[in-house]
């Protein structure tokens, strides 16, 4: 499979984008047609096929647009076992097409745990029968809370596999903790993307960048810049474009080396362009694959018009 | 149901403990019947159905010596969907006995996703159905790095549920980010004791607990004081009794107001007091049972011994 850095900026190149689609299903803005069948037939398997069969319309219509998916864990699990057997299709289904899962999970705990986390999401087989990890994705988004025994078994369970820690997130109170400054100086986000860039020199690409890279929101194009000096080699994955009102300037000055050190996550943009109401018909899914397409294109010229 | 601040403070006294039983799954420390069942029907049914079993043999065993029983999601998610179902059933036998569940899931994210999470976990219902939510716990352990916006939506979700706001954690590497002095004068760790302390006075039961508590390893005794200090109104959850080599010292610390405010959590110490090729008869769950209560007694015993 080789290095999740490598293959990230392979597919950045290829396809000439910096565009991770976010998969975060609300059934609330899915289209009319399927709400109304779900409603017709409230069940755990209609639930996990809805999600599922949602995700794919959006996965083929953005293929050749998006350099990776971001499949939400939260808003899986919140649809309990339908919600969680429907994340293990996309995962699949994403696996199967040589598609670059990246699983916005967050997880953190102590070594020992965190252990366990990393066999749950990036560890390529399943870990008492001999068969594949149907969990597995290529990269896992982390808190770095803990330090760096929250990392290493990461790291140890698929060394090839991405990890995306948490810097200065996109949120309006994220300042809360993260912008306070430390008494050597930096600030708290600073200081994570300090540990994230020194953590990474052991897993090392070929393109000068690592598989251990840093989220930090669209939100703030000085901040990207800064933080951009202080971790060269992570590639930085951005979220808030769209609903949240990030900036591709944010994503331009964090782009670093060679152009393709940061990635603009986007979520409820791409996946929900239409009125729920609009798509009621039996034809739902080829008018909304020709909207979340456009979409998905629109953002990824106005980021490459940005780069260049 | 009532506040969950109230209802543990409820158990501790009515139990006369400060035990909170973690059931983190790890097959190879099984008992050896239940491995060599699995290793003959290596099957997702079969895996599902030993880890429920085994769950709820400590549960039975040891009902009348914890406060609460903390699952560990990271040990279910390695073991995919059959992992998570024993955790949906597990959740489901202590709601049917009237016990406590802080599901230990360290979740946090954005507001709009940290509400997703909410939904998952702590709300009483399924976000579409009108059914009752099957993972709904008491409380929940929380990463507080993103701020007061990802806090906000559990209490939203349920403001009667407990949350953990993890300050200062059990693990050698801690003190990466955690033990570093801010400019303002306090550490990182303390920073995030102050902020769940402001973020619970909202949320406060009527013995001077809040919801919202704070976890801190078991492993520093003179720093739980400290944080005790300032966070008053905090539960602490206490990991690190046993296998991390925490200390009886640092729960008598931080026992706070009433000396009802520090709870010990034991996993590996409690849930594996025995070789697992000992029981390799099929009367392995009573010769299990047996010296789990007593894991549990000497565990409650020797704190309450502290705590007077």
């Amino acid at each position: 499979m080789g290095c999740f850095a490598d293959r990230l900026i392979d597919r950045a190149k290829k396809n000439q984008s910096r565009v991770i689609v976010g998969l975060d299903p609300t059934m609330a803005r899915f289209p009319a047609y399927l709400q109304a069948q779900l409603k017709a037939d409230p069940t755990e398997e209609r639930l996990e096929e809805t999600l599922f069969v949602f995700n794919r319309v959006i996965i083929e219509a953005t293929e050749d647009q998006a350099v990776a998916y971001k499949p939400q864990a939260a808003f899986y699990e919140q649809y309990g076992l339908a919600g969680v057997r429907a994340l293990q299709r996309t995962i699949t289904l994403m696996r199967e097409k040589g598609l670059l899962t990246i699983i916005d999970a967050k997880r953190n705990d102590i070594a020992h745990t965190a252990g366990a986390y990393a066999t749950a999401w990036i560890s390529p087989t399943h870990p008492l029968f001999n068969t594949p990890n149907l969990w597995q994705s290529d990269a896992i988004t982390i808190n770095g809370y803990l330090g760096r025994d929250g990392i290493d078994p990461f790291l140890a369970a698929n060394p090839d596999a991405g990890l995306f820690i948490l810097a200065k997130t996109s949120n309006p109170s994220s300042g809360d903790l993260q912008d306070l400054p430390l008494a050597s100086g930096e600030t708290v986000a600073e200081k994570m993307a300090m540990l994230a860039q020194s953590w990474g020199e052991q897993v090392m690409g070929s393109e000068g960048y690592s598989n251990i890279g840093v989220v930090v929101g669209a939100t703030y194009p000085e901040l990207s810049a800064k933080l951009r000096a202080l971790a060269p080699s992570a590639p930085f994955l951005m979220p808030g474009i769209g609903a949240q009102g990030g900036s591709l300037d944010a994503i331009s000055a964090a782009s670093g080396k060679g152009g393709v050190g940061a990635y603009a996550a986007s979520s409820r943009g791409v996946m929900y362009p239409f009125k729920a109401e609009q798509l009621h018909q039996e034809n739902w899914a080829d008018l909304a694959a020709e909207q979340i397409f456009e979409a998905a294109k629109k953002l990824r010229e106005a980021i490459q018009a940005k780069l260049t």
